[in-house]
């Protein structure tokens, strides 16, 4: 009776655990679906976002041209001349550039609002070149995202082989176990404790199948980690490429940027040194010359502004495509991580279902072990060897 | 909650079984008790009944011996002509001696009660010799109870040696799960994942440790089932010369038996030829003759019942010795089958809680799976890494 009863406790265990586990398919299914579509949501605000960047971008753009083009020579030659003051100086107090990236500078830097303030989004904290221990420069803080993901990829490759080991474990001792389960010690055991002892053996082979069940590991593990994103060493490459082809835009126009001030410069002195001249009255044609050195002052200013206008643009492209990417690795990570939690849950229900299984194979064997009755079995064997039930009597005369 | 409920329920099968256990073991316990009074009265009964079987033999030897003892010559004379015409032709009608063992004819057998007659008990089957497949004798019935004593103990032996062989299997795969846990696969993972794939391997050695404890099998079932009885081939072989001992005796005053009856006959003979000379009266010293011929008949015939008595008393002691032995092989065998059940239940008992600990080693990798959250994994990692959050911002002149 009470051995019946464990069997229904062990059936209704087995069941609730059955239900329990639909019912927690179901629900992830469902949290799965909500993220899902909470993930779209997002990455179509973001998308909004950088929209409304651009054209505020392309706004403040149109409007510099026009006031800047719209003004006469002589007020755009002052208003060079004050800008130029401000290029000059900006060093100081109004912006930094390092590795030909822009910030604002520490003192006079506006307000800034993480992106993502609650997130500990990658898109907000590699803005800054990574350094190596020594404080130098070392690569672009980008590339420490690559290499986390590429480490990612090579935690999740090693996993896979250590389940593959694993299965290799299961295999041998499932092969171990049928071998024993194979071989005849004390098959000619008779009777009812000669089935028990029967099934012990069997059981053996039972356990076997349960233990090589458990390499279904292979095809709901093993292999799904391994080869999770096959594109994926190419896509980050594709990744790394893009973002140090913007860098070195941004650098280039860095440098032209340079050069038009030096050119600007150049000129302006030039200037300088001819309306010195005719204020000495050292030349007679000097009227002339300023009025051409004035025009090329002016020309220079407009190349430096335009250098200037394609540099912000480059960095522009390189900020959204940062923002861009970084939230694209974020997510990949984001995937990762929850890929592999999946599948190391499958991992545990594998585990949790080979020790039910397992339990199953000692059943049989418990039954035939209550079973076993010596007097039964002592019967057979008289009923088949027996060789006379006569008794001696006395001699008699 | 589901989960905690799922935890109640395997502690309350656990429990359960626990209750289970300690109850059947009580249980189990009571009907040894029981078991063992019940043997040792029918133990002392079949002590009584040998007891009362040795005086019945005695009175009737006594008795015998009185009848014919105390009767005058001539009537002891006439008393074995009777005597002798009923050895003579005893063959026919009264007794068969098959292997020097005196049976009740087939034809005029009493009726025989079986002395267990519901227990196919041993002493009731094996009173014939046993037959090789040709029909030829072959040894005494008794050699066949020996020969299954030693064929179980070969079983039992063999059984020890298969459980050595499982728990080779055990210490192999407990290694192989040890070192598979041991080695350094993934272990740079971090966070929450790190944890909880760490737990993974930890787990393993933890399986290996139940594994391990599965080899409790050593002490508690394969070493149990080598050393069981150790006398037990010397107490077998002292048997087979105790009884074959009895045999020889037996058939010696069997030969004893056939010298006297052969002296008899020749004495009979020389009386029935002197009887002839007289009636012809060929001789003179004749009548003298005769009396001394009818003396040494007399003498002859004391002889050979004398042969007699001492061929039952043998017959009566292998008989005796048969009875206890066969019950004492009986009950070695009980015994044996007992024994071996109680530790094959013993070796399912410990695969039961292999089982059950097993599944325990995965339940805190279950735990840490739940905790595995990629958006704290991710704090964690952006706190150590990042490189600087102020953004970029437009150039200005």
């Amino acid at each position: 009776m009470s051995e019946e009863f464990r069997i229904y406790l062990v059936k209704l265990l087995h069941d609730f655990k059955e239900d329990i586990k639909s019912e927690i398919r179901a629900m992830f299914q469902e949290m799965e679906d909500i993220l899902k579509k909470e993930i779209k949501i997002l990455r179509r605000n973001l998308e909004e976002i950088f929209e409304m960047k651009d054209s505020i971008n392309q706004n403040k753009n149109s409007m510099e041209s026009s006031t800047n083009r719209g003004d006469h020579l002589e007020d755009r030659t002052s208003g060079n001349e004050d800008k130029i003051y401000n290029f000059e100086n900006k060093g100081d107090h109004t912006e930094k550039i390092i590795n030909c990236v822009t910030f604002p500078h520490p003192v006079t830097m506006p307000e800034q609002q993480l992106l993502k303030p609650t997130e500990w989004s990658y898109c907000d904290y590699f803005w800054a070149d990574k350094k190596d221990p020594q404080g130098n420069g070392a690569g672009a803080g980008f590339e420490l995202l690559l290499q986390k993901q590429l480490k990612g990829k090579q935690m999740q490759k090693e996993m896979s082989e250590f389940i593959r080991e694993r299965i290799k474990i299961e295999e041998e001792y499932a092969k171990n176990l049928t071998k024993l389960s194979q071989n005849s010690l004390a098959a000619q055991e008779e009777g009812s404790l000669g089935e028990a002892w029967a099934q012990v053996k069997k059981s053996l082979a039972d356990e076997a199948e349960v233990h090589l069940k458990f390499s279904k590991l292979h095809s709901e593990v093993e292999k799904p980690l391994m080869n999770f994103r096959e594109n994926f060493k190419k896509d980050m490459k594709k990744c790394d490429h893009h973002i140090a082809d913007l860098r070195k835009q941004l650098a280039s126009r860095c440098a032209s940027v340079e050069k038009a001030q030096k050119a600007l410069t150049e000129r302006q002195r030039d200037l300088e040194v001819k309306t010195q001249q005719l204020e000495i009255k050292l030349s007679n044609k000097t009227e002339e010359d300023i009025k051409k050195a004035r025009r090329k002052s002016t020309q220079a200013g407009d190349d430096l502004m335009r250098c200037v206008d394609l540099y912000n643009q480059a960095q522009s492209k390189w900020f959204e495509e940062m923002v861009t990417t970084t939230l694209e690795l974020e997510w990949l990570e984001v995937e990762r991580v929850e890929m592999i939690r999946q599948h190391l849950c499958q991992y545990t229900q594998l585990r949790h279902e080979t020790d039910t299984f397992n339990q199953s194979t000692v059943e049989p064997v418990d039954q035939l072990l209550r079973k076993v009755d010596p007097a039964k079995d002592r019967e057979l064997w008289v009923r088949e060897h027996k060789t006379g039930t006569i008794r001696p009597v006395d001699m008699e005369i």
